[in-house]
């Protein structure tokens, strides 16, 4: 059996939650004390993090450590020099990046504009990220495209692969409408059969 | 000048707004009745409905009704005969419906699951109607494809362009990273390269 978490570690896991399931403002301190197993409405949070606002901040810290963990992975399937089989991969590469970030992705969605600015720069560092990466592939395989076409279709196939789970969290959908493999098989012939036009082979 | 709203639709007015940008829970009956203009903490919005539920379910209730009359609409674009010029008029006005639904869309995303019943089978019926709209269309053009990969085109479709909606709205962008006529463009692009390899033409 694992050693229980300490303490601080499963005050930020409790909190991303809380905070993912109901939203930031509408998680009180002692909600997260109860839900970490201390006493709820005694602050021995405070112990650990000088506020809310601390903690939510540690979780984004823990998301962005996970992610840069993540990007070491890709080297390992570039250049196999086949146009749908590099794009499968690419494609289920980039929903697992959404679905690692699902949390702080839900977090942001269910929190008020302005509320914190570190929240906003961690959710669009990660949605640029996924641009440039689909970007950078296509741009290998279709040299001609213009950029900024490039960037029109690297938006509409991420699109394509944060609006499905988007729309599967807003509908508290346990499992997507349409399969993942087969969702994700058609994502890659649809991005298959415009990059061929522009002579990726 | 037009006359001022009446007091109840006013408070549905402001209901939906505070709901969509705080979320539902967060939203307190007195922030309600000062936004809509009558004493905050009074009690005035019971004269009107009976629970902020009450006032939660005539706002869906209202996007229901805009929503049958932007149904008529399409009928008035249909068999132009020209695929390109189909896809493109169909995507404006699938991502014209999403706006529209924005509000609705938002409070759900920013809503505990399991909170309204009426919200979730609102959003659900928007999503499926989406879905279902250019499955119809796709099956006109492409006949030979099978229902289900026809689904899960048009799911990619439709998630295109929920999920540049979703973007926007978790990263507050006032304005989409590309241009709608530009990501539209690209989008009918994309669709249409696939739908030729089906024999559409």
């Amino acid at each position: 059996m694992p050693a229980p978490a300490p303490t601080r570690e499963r005050l930020v896991t409790e909190a991303m939650r809380l905070f993912s399931a109901k939203g930031y403002e509408a998680t009180s301190v002692s909600q997260i004390e109860a839900a970490a197993g201390l006493a709820a409405g005694s602050g021995a949070l405070y112990h650990h993090f000088k506020s809310k606002e601390a903690l939510l901040d540690a979780g984004i810290d823990r998301q962005l450590d996970r992610r840069r963990a993540m990007r070491d992975i890709r080297a390992l399937f570039a250049g196999l020099g086949d146009l749908r089989a590099e794009l499968t991969i690419l494609g289920r590469y980039l929903l697992n990046v959404v679905d690692e970030e699902r949390q702080l992705l839900q977090i942001a969605a269910r929190t008020e504009a302005g509320r914190s600015a570190r929240l906003h720069a961690a959710c669009a560092a990660l949605i640029d990220g996924l641009n440039a990466e689909l970007a950078d592939w296509i741009g290998a395989w279709a040299p001609a495209m213009a950029p900024s076409q490039r960037a029109a279709l690297a938006a509409v196939g991420v699109n394509g692969l944060t609006g499905t789970r988007f729309t599967a969290t807003l509908l508290h959908q346990a499992e997507p409408a349409i399969a993942d493999d087969r969702y994700l098989a058609e994502w890659t012939a649809l991005l298959a059969a415009r990059i061929e036009q522009h002579g990726g082979s």
